[in-house]
């Protein structure tokens, strides 16, 4: 992970490409560092002037005559390779390059970035951009940026970390962190990222005292394993990462194609990466800042003891008090859909809030009725009871225009401040309309507010989620299980697939279940085969070359007896003849017919920019038309494999209906676990494992089918 | 249509339970009346009191001399029988009871309910509530309720109309709308609806001249003909209606049941009525208030005709321009999310832009990048050269904070002023931070404002929507194909269920391909069947008696032979023995097994509320785990019956692929809607008809299999 605190934290600054022009390009950092009281030393560069700004020019960066931290770079690209040379000489550890003209006009502007990118690696510069608009230390006043909107006003310094791969998003971002008071640390746009990227800068962060919650914007991510070292860096350091990555539709990365050199790449593979590192993910600005607020300013729920002891119940239950039952239905909806509990009020708390309103709900959500119009005293009763009762994670009160009716503030600043002092009493939040410095007193006594009730609630499933992520430790990589090296083949440089019959053979040394089969080299042994298994059977081409078997004939099925057999054999012969295959007749697979009542669908993919992903979901057409297929990062834990079981919906074929039986769930995460970790096992050859079908019957999965195929052996580089 | 002038227009209004006391709930409306400026005539109805607030008090409504208007009724629930014959005797044609104590507490306040709202009935009272918080008309300034919220300001007199079936969320709503400074016509909370329902405010809306956008809130609606009849007349009217619908999981529905006597109904019913009827569905209160700013300040695309000529044009396509590429990334994934088209900019247009931006992208998102801030002219040639190129219907700028800044301002002006006066310009919405002063400029010349960029493109769908609902008259209901008069069954008064033979016949008679078969008595009449359709056959027990035929042992399928066809019609014997059925043995079904590549499921229930609902959905277990299954009112027109096969993903199976050929959507369309066609021509009597499997294969769907049941015949009523 590179060093940034020469970019982050620098005690000197070089503008080099300096402008006696304030509102130049060269000159607004200046003018921004002076005016806004950054109080470290500033070197304008520049080749004939002496004084820029009120400050001592200098000819050359070696004129200076110290070795700065910082170098913000505002010169033609065509200038920029010489400017590296100058920095490297001086000793200078980090520069900004605000120069465009590089990888986003094409082809020569790409070759030109390489150039500086080698450049700067040699010679360990950190470099940010090029065509970038620069970073911020809101905390040290350190605005190294050409964009005048520091000079209209700056957010106040606090504890988010901003880093933006666009300039533009990045400018718009600080407006609206500015406008909502929300407190950033730094603020970093990486623009072309021929050095540093937003997966650096999140790694950074991860390490920096003055940063605890972490909002990023991408476009695509070229470097897998650096983001997901930046990820598993903040996760474990406890810092909740935000990620809003856009191009998730067709349109959109169409779009985020043309507009930088970006991989969009497969927006179900980031998902993947965000959930193995429980990244909060944001669809719209709006949902990114109200996250940073609320993962900033909100207290998670503690962790919780779940009064049944299961695991199932370790998402923390919140509480709903309302004044109004239909914000109370609206605020429940939501809840539901994002999967919090919601137990109803503890008897004892119950029975006391009828006592006061006899026709209160006490259900949850805990309905006060327009009674408390009457009765006030009885809301506060009800919040402080739930608050404190030990059955809820969180609670959440609709108070409508409440907190702002002079003759309920005092009550409601009592009862917050009182729940704020203990320290067994869950998180409040508030929804409702409150006066600014109503909210303030509020924010700072623990207590987040909501004009809208539906975020008061997303707000604490982003608590509730950041606490769970807390409470268990990040999933070590499930590893590739050491007992399968005995058995791995080795892959011939030539070699694209295995056959169908190896391919099987491998996942049931590895115990993944297959169906019973073997390899028939002619009539009379694929017959004798077929006996021992037992009718029906399958009868398969079996050939490393034709990897699409069914398209040319090369696959009978429910074949019921000798005759069947001894046809679809010939047939098989003639389909590799038909198929054009090089090498000799290998035979043919036999295998029983599984039966069952469902079909899963799982595999694992490289892809180019995450390596091994793993997918799982109910087989047949349902994929094609569904397309609900859950993706991890392989190998995966059981943990994981199991919540791409339910996410995927394949869980449901594993319950009893229709006079089947239930089957282990456990067991079938963990066998996708294991055919991860098989995969895994194979190398970097290996570029997709797939079993389709895996069909569920009385005896569990069974693997009626396998592909296995390699990449092209390369040259090492 | 109940006529709502006496209540939302009244000229004269008594307050009957007046108090003293000016805050007292029979207090608070003769303040809020006389403060805020109510011109029409005040009666304060006290007992004793001469004199109420400064106006003359009487004892009785009869004591007033006049026939009044509108009576506000604040006496307990035990005198509201009385007051309501004074009403009848006055003349008095509306009244609002803000009693509490009937149907929200329990048996015994119902059945005072239903006893106040006969009386109504009987007098010919619209009756709002009881427990409701009353109602306004806003440019008549005349505040009938008993909240004090009006006291702390009012929202400005405009034409979005707002009724809310509970008091506390309309009072929030209130509270939102003035400070979001949305103009409304009335506000009207409705209760315990005893007398007046949400459906009847909406109609009597859809009529009035001051509403133009109808906002409403519901929990549940107990009479669909009412609600359906409010909202073919709003549509009629051209008048927009955007609902939330809270109770949309099982949690909220379950708080909904308890909240109050409202039927929460199932969810996907009331959304194939909105469907129906154009109905805006909001989701959360920041929507509701979204949909109504944008649908009565916004304006809609011109009715856009398709470059192509084609119908699935039919969606005015978007513009996206944009001073971040990032933003415009973002608002494309929303906008291919919400279905708008974005076309690229035409030639002529896009040649001209790259002369002064030779790397802005013109592929829409139209991206001027961050060379704008050099040359901001070339931002607004942009603008107005898509808005007036006639390929778009709405343009959406991104423009960050250029809008506040000064040298930008009044090039923005000039161009938004210029294309508001051209009226075959697109209409322009902006997303950006823009201050007050601004943003009102704005407004005032067409241009919508969103800080959320997402919200732009989603306002720009909604205005999308409502234009393309004006251009299409309202669907005239199907009605019942005279020609299925014919031969409709009599159905004797205790059957349960038509037979399967028949409910096929019917299905036949009525056009809709079904499996080729018969019914046979005896074993040899099977055989010969089974040799005349062509083997294989399924066997079923034929029973009007046993409607789940496989649970008993009544089905066989692919029967290959004359032996197999035997032994299943003595199986069938058996299998209605054990039955336990009364009836004779009628025979069994003999049927081709027809042979497909897929299965659709439709059906047509009756729901209590909205009646007959026609469902589709890909067959088998498709529909039990992924549940995507439509919805649409019975019976269909064509297009709606294809808006749900393409809905529940069922089209798909349409198209070609795998080897199977395409099949003409629009035939399965109009096959569905037969099928609904003929549920409803089956009359009253009709509980469900369900067709699962329709089986897709190469001579289109054909019914494999038919349901048809009944409810209980009921004495006349």
């Amino acid at each position: 992970m590179p060093d940034l605190d020469s970019l982050l934290k620098p005690r000197s600054v070089a503008v080099i490409g300096a402008s006696t022009q304030p509102d130049k390009v060269g000159g607004m950092p200046i003018r921004l560092l002076r005016e806004l009281g950054y109080a470290g030393r500033i070197h304008p560069v520049h080749p004939s002037a002496s004084e820029i700004q009120g400050l001592r020019a200098y000819p050359t960066l070696a004129a200076i005559g110290e070795a700065v931290d910082l170098a913000i770079v505002a010169v033609p690209a065509l200038a920029a390779e010489s400017v590296m040379a100058q920095l490297a000489q001086n000793g200078t550890r980090a520069a900004i390059f605000f120069t465009s003209g590089f990888a986003e006009v094409g082809e020569e502007g790409l070759a030109m970035q390489q150039v500086l990118a080698a450049s700067a690696r040699r010679h360990g510069v950190a470099l940010l951009g090029p065509n970038c608009l620069g970073a911020m230390n809101l905390r040290e006043r350190m605005f190294a940026t050409f964009s005048p909107i520091p000079l209209t006003g700056v957010p106040p310094a606090g504890d988010v970390g901003l880093v933006s791969q666009s300039g533009a998003f990045g400018a718009y971002a600080f407006a609206l962190a500015r406008e909502a008071g929300l407190g950033l640390s730094h603020w970093v746009t990486t623009g072309n990222e021929a050095g540093l990227q937003v997966a650096d800068v999140i790694g950074w962060m991860a390490q920096d005292d003055d940063t605890r919650v972490i909002l990023a914007y991408m476009e695509g991510c070229r470097d897998g394993a650096r983001l997901r070292h930046a990820l598993a860096a903040a996760r474990a350091a406890g810092k909740p990462v935000v990620i809003a990555k856009v191009g998730t539709t067709e349109a959109g990365a169409r779009s985020a194609q043309s507009h930088t050199a970006s991989l969009a790449g497969e927006d179900a593979v980031y998902q993947a990466v965000f959930d193995e590192y429980g990244v909060h993910r944001a669809h719209t600005l709006e949902d990114f800042f109200r996250l940073g607020y609320t993962l900033s300013r909100g207290r998670r729920p503690a962790r919780w003891h779940s009064p049944s002891g299961l695991m199932a119940d370790a998402v923390a239950p919140v509480a709903i008090v309302t004044v109004s039952g239909g914000v109370g239905i609206m605020m429940a909806d939501r809840a539901e859909q994002l999967g919090l509990p919601m137990p109803p009020m503890p008897a004892a708390a119950a029975q006391a809030l009828r006592a006061s309103i006899p026709f209160a709900s006490t259900a949850n959500p805990i309905d006060v009725t327009g009674q408390v119009v009457a009765q006030p005293a009885v809301l506060f009763e009800a919040m402080a009871r739930v608050a404190t009762c030990g059955e809820y994670g969180s609670v959440v009160a609709f108070l409508a225009g409440g907190a702002n009716a002079p003759r309920l503030w005092a009550e409601l600043q009592h009862t917050i401040g009182a729940l704020h002092e203990d320290r067994h009493a869950a998180p409040l939040l508030l929804s409702g309309i409150v006066d600014d410095d109503k909210r303030a007193w509020l924010e700072a006594h623990g207590c987040l507010v909501f004009r809208e009730p539906a975020h008061a609630i997303e707000a604490v499933a982003a608590l509730a989620r950041a606490a769970a992520l807390d409470a268990t430790a990040a999933s070590a990589p499930a590893g590739a299980a050491a007992s399968l090296a005995a058995f791995l083949p080795t892959v011939p440089d030539n070699a694209g697939a295995l056959s169908e019959f190896d391919a099987m053979r491998l996942l049931a040394d590895a115990g993944v279940p297959v169906a019973p089969h073997g390899l028939a080299r002619d009539a009379d042994e694929a017959v004798s085969l077929a006996r021992r298994i037992g009718y029906p059977v399958a009868v398969k081409l079996c050939s490393a070359q034709v990897l699409h078997k069914s398209d040319v004939g090369g696959v009978a099925l429910n074949l019921g007896d000798e005759a069947a057999v001894r046809a679809a054999f010939s047939a098989m012969q003639a389909a590799l003849a038909r198929a054009g295959a090089s090498l000799p007749f290998e035979g043919v697979l036999v295998a029983r017919m599984v039966r069952g009542w469902g079909e899963l669908m799982v595999g694992v993919r490289r892809d180019p920019v995450f390596g091994l992903v793993a997918l799982a979901g109910i087989g047949g057409t349902a994929v094609e038309i569904f397309r609900q297929v859950a993706f991890g990062l392989a190998p995966l834990s059981p943990a994981r494999a199991r919540a791409m079981l339910e996410q995927s919906r394949a869980a449901v074929l594993f319950e009893a209906h229709r006079g089947n039986p239930a089957l282990p769930l456990a067991q079938a995460a963990d066998l996708l676990a294991r055919v991860s970790q098989v995969a895994a096992a194979l190398g970097p050859r290996l570029d997709t494992l797939e079993i389709n079908p895996f069909i569920i019957g009385a005896d569990g999965p069974v693997a009626a089918d396998a592909v296995i195929t390699w990449l092209p052996a390369q040259a090492p580089d």
